[in-house]
């Protein structure tokens, strides 16, 4: 379901553009209801407060034009921002998208657009404005909002809480690497890249169910996990053994795979979170990877077979 | 003053973007206060409504480099941003700026972002959040929201109402002119170029003393009239003699002059709005240039001395 917003805005371009916008408006129908002023108007629900966060792709920078259709690298945008909602653990209320369009973009807009409308429609957002301009590569920077009445932060976790980490790794980073390098990459692996789902009611979800902190997978499990340990003044600790992987890739290509769009969240061993039941209701995996300590030297720390046994652990900072 | 917020988020990038954060963060200070999550949380007033606008402002599309500092740039772009606010009578919350930036901008950084927090600091605006990427032109994508429990729009104007503009028009469309022409702009139309003044107390008194529609000024007189009457499913009239013009500037430049970020409103003739009330306030003029008239062939009418008097009056459309 599409939350109606009673007004919303699309800066008219010139010439070409305003037939650009006709028809992302009529890709978005309903899903971009009221457009006309200057700005959209929207009620957060009393009692929650506003989550807004925004987020860019840039052609040549988060990706590029031979990886992926129009209509892929404008669903694949729209997720990605929209992950910021569920690492806070917040309802899309609505979305804004700027689009800086080159004029050799200009006859992909409608499929652009059409990919957006997608991915606004699976998170059940509402499309309630957005800016277009011309520009020397394709951008799409996103503006989500949300709401919520119980935010989850990368701060709260707390020394002997239970590390999980939604869905499995390793997807999304290997598929970029076949990429880069040249390669085709694994169908299995080329769906994660593509389409990340923005894991919105599993966010809440968790919240629901004792999680106190979390953050979602854009930098890479390492990488996030060391965001959250930071703002949260713990370690944390990992087990590479644990880690819920995807076929064809190993724990360690896992975790500095970025743009996952997974949770990973703290929980009280206390909470006790039942993984069989998220993934009955989610029909996905929630496992547990780790534990976290009182702030060690390093914020993450890596145990594991994969380990060598020499060093018994590793550091990660 | 700057409402506080409890959480923002500012995306870190890689290597020298690292360095340029801290020091945007360092030169916003309290203004951007809890820089750390994926979302910033945000809390709208009881009994008011959300407004949210986009607004791009990219180099060699909207401005050229050699045209204004680094400051400059930071704080026109902001400036023209919280001006969608204005145009929809709303209080400011607080902005997010999505930046795209090449290599031989890092530098300016620190400038761009005074110039953000000073254009904040004057619209007691919070700077919430951002994002940063890496692009090969110079790009301010922001995001302003505010909150309002009467909010201003394009669509209301009545036959019968009274059309009004704040402050004195042309300024800001004669330096552009002069600066394309490679001819250095008169000052005082300079300053209207490189410092436009988002009028959002103004507009908040406008809505409370009876004013029932408005637009605020980023196309030109004419064509942002023309928005307006669409959107009312009116016509407007307006004498060119009447407009209030800045010195130089004759007045059929003046009615085509963009980027001007003043106000056009209508007002039913009971509602009595009192110039010289809003110009004590404001220092800032109040003229009343036009009437609203039931629906004609052409949105906007043009009267006045310097329309050909054969002709009777011009249709703009």
């Amino acid at each position: 379901v599409i939350p109606a917003s009673t007004s919303s805005h699309l800066r008219l371009g010139e010439g070409a553009e305003f037939d650009a916008i006709r028809s992302m408006l009529g890709e978005w129908g309903s899903r971009a209801a009221g457009i006309g002023d200057d700005g959209a108007l929207l009620d957060v629900p009393a009692g929650e407060r506003l989550v807004v966060s925004t987020d860019a792709s840039i052609e040549n920078v988060h990706f590029r034009r031979e990886w992926l259709s129009a209509q892929q690298i404008g669903a694949r945008a729209a997720a990605a921002a929209l992950s910021d909602l569920a690492a806070m653990a917040a309802t899309p209320l609505g979305l804004l998208l700027a689009l800086g369009v080159p004029p050799d973009w200009q006859a992909e807009l409608t499929e652009l657009a059409r990919g957006v409308g997608v991915a606004a429609e699976r998170a059940g957002c509402a499309i309630v404005g957005g800016n277009i301009a011309r520009s020397s590569a394709l951008s799409l920077t996103f503006t989500v909002l949300g709401s919520t009445s119980q935010a989850l932060h990368r701060a709260g976790a707390k020394a002997g809480d239970i590390v999980y980490v939604t869905g499995r790794l390793g997807g999304a980073g290997a598929a970029l690497a076949s990429l880069l390098a040249g390669r085709v990459p694994r169908p299995a692996h080329m769906e994660r890249f593509v389409a990340p789902v923005p894991r919105l009611a599993e966010s809440r979800w968790l919240v629901e169910h004792g999680v106190h902190a979390g953050i979602d997978l854009s930098d890479g499990l390492l990488a996030d996990l060391g965001h959250l340990a930071r703002a949260s003044g713990v370690s944390v600790e990992i087990d590479l053994d644990r880690l819920p992987l995807v076929d064809d890739v190993d724990a360690a290509a896992a975790a500095v795979s970025g743009e996952e769009y997974e949770l990973v969240v703290a929980a009280p061993r206390a909470a006790r979170l039942r993984p069989e039941e998220f993934a009955k209701r989610f029909d996905l995996s929630l496992t547990e990877i780790g534990v976290v300590r009182d702030a060690l030297d390093s914020p993450v720390i890596v145990v594991g077979a994969r380990v060598d046994p020499a060093r018994g652990h590793d550091h990660f900072s």
